[in-house]
């Protein structure tokens, strides 16, 4: 077997962009180099600055008919088409539909963060741009009290509580607030949730997406930084499903703490 | 609290496309009626039959620089430019990217399944179509032995283990053939593997839609079957996770075995 290891020095954010991720991958990453890591396309989708509100107002709107990852394209793509035109005119928002519950109700991944992620890749132009922005949306997303929207005129149920994820997986994620609330999956109340945090999502991609389109977005968090600090794809709270078995990596893969 | 309950006779497949589902949502999935179930929507992107063994290898070999979304994007989209051109050719395939790893490496939903639903999302214009073939394809992966793909040479290392996911959680699919096949995440044996399972999950996707094209294709699998039975968007192996503290929805919510 072979060995590989690395200090955690070696990850610190250096000089250069991204420098972590980029020291993970150059280190090894199962023989990907460097050049693996970073690079541009091109695409013909343009952005421009978003009102917030009205992102959050229009994803709230239509989550009722198109769910969780439409919905969000629709609260992003619906005022782009009004401001840029262009490529967005044709998008076709229900394609994505399938994205739901997680995917197609498999409790995935949250359906709302690929509905972002869409309009993140095709606007940024540079796969380091997107991985960051995406990656802060996931943090934002897995420990922030949701959802935090408040609409102007409430479209389905009252709702109480907020939770706070710790995943971006729709299972756990909307499972914590049902528990929290006291609701199944299909009543009123549930629908609502995801409907207010479709809402939140949508504006926080805009948010970083006005920031960087002014050329202001700098990552909150280092990309890939789940994979490294655990050795493997995955969220940060390994003992909440694991208990006291965490599995380890094997013996070849070792991050060496100097 | 509202009373909501439903039989399982209610459930089964009956007249009409995907009744089940319907059946659910007019049960009163939150108040969205059955005009939420499906609908179609207008896109540019066509279809045509497809080589599976073309698709596959292009699938393979893109992966060492693309990771999986793009790469089951570029195993259909790439031969698809060929053959019907059209949209296809400006489609941005590396504005995908995000979601390797499940989704920036948080390790959520594999990369293969979103890469294939966009495709499939663009080409079946028709919401009902494409969640029944992305359910299915997610079946698929959840229970076959994978990867099975066989390249005709092997770009990265020599790979023994083939398992059965249970799940298109990224975390949990890639943990458990890194268990078996006793190696970390970053190794030239874990990349090898995802290689050729974002071979297979292209071709899989490629071969339901070469039957779609052709009027041939039927769901294998009821959309929707894992919420309705499970109560959540969910998996199906709810012990794995839960051991015997399975949380059960609350009383509002019953499906009455009648």
């Amino acid at each position: 077997m072979k060995n590989f290891s690395f200090s955690r020095r070696d990850l610190l954010v250096g000089a250069g962009k991204l420098a972590a991720g980029a020291a993970v991958l150059s280190l090894g990453a199962g023989g990907a180099a460097r050049e693996a890591w970073g690079y541009g396309y091109s695409s013909d989708f343009k952005y421009a600055k978003l009102d917030l509100d009205e992102v959050g107002q229009i994803a709230y709107e239509n989550y009722f008919k198109r769910w969780c990852t439409s919905t969000v394209l629709a609260g992003l793509v619906e005022p782009l088409r009004k401001k840029v035109g262009g490529s967005w005119k044709d998008f076709p928002i229900d394609a994505y539909r399938w994205g739901h519950g997680g995917l197609a109700g498999w409790g995935a991944l949250c359906g709302t963060l690929p509905g972002a992620g869409i309009v993140i890749g095709l606007v940024t132009r540079d796969t380091d741009t997107a991985e960051a922005m995406v990656n802060d949306l996931a943090f934002y997303y897995s420990y922030t009290e949701l959802p935090s929207y408040t609409p102007k005129k409430i479209l389905k149920a009252e709702i109480h509580q907020m939770t706070i994820a710790k995943t971006p997986v729709c299972h756990i994620s909307v499972g914590r607030w049902m528990a929290s609330e006291g609701v199944g999956f299909l009543t009123p109340e549930r629908a609502e949730r995801c409907a207010r945090l479709s809402a939140n999502i949508a504006m926080e991609a805009a948010r970083m997406l006005n920031e960087w389109v002014e050329g202001k977005y700098k990552p909150r968090h280092r990309p890939l930084f789940n994979l490294v600090e655990n050795g493997i794809t995955s969220q940060n709270n390994c003992i909440d499903c694991h208990g006291q078995n965490v599995p380890a990596p094997p013996e070849e893969y070792q991050v060496l703490d100097k």
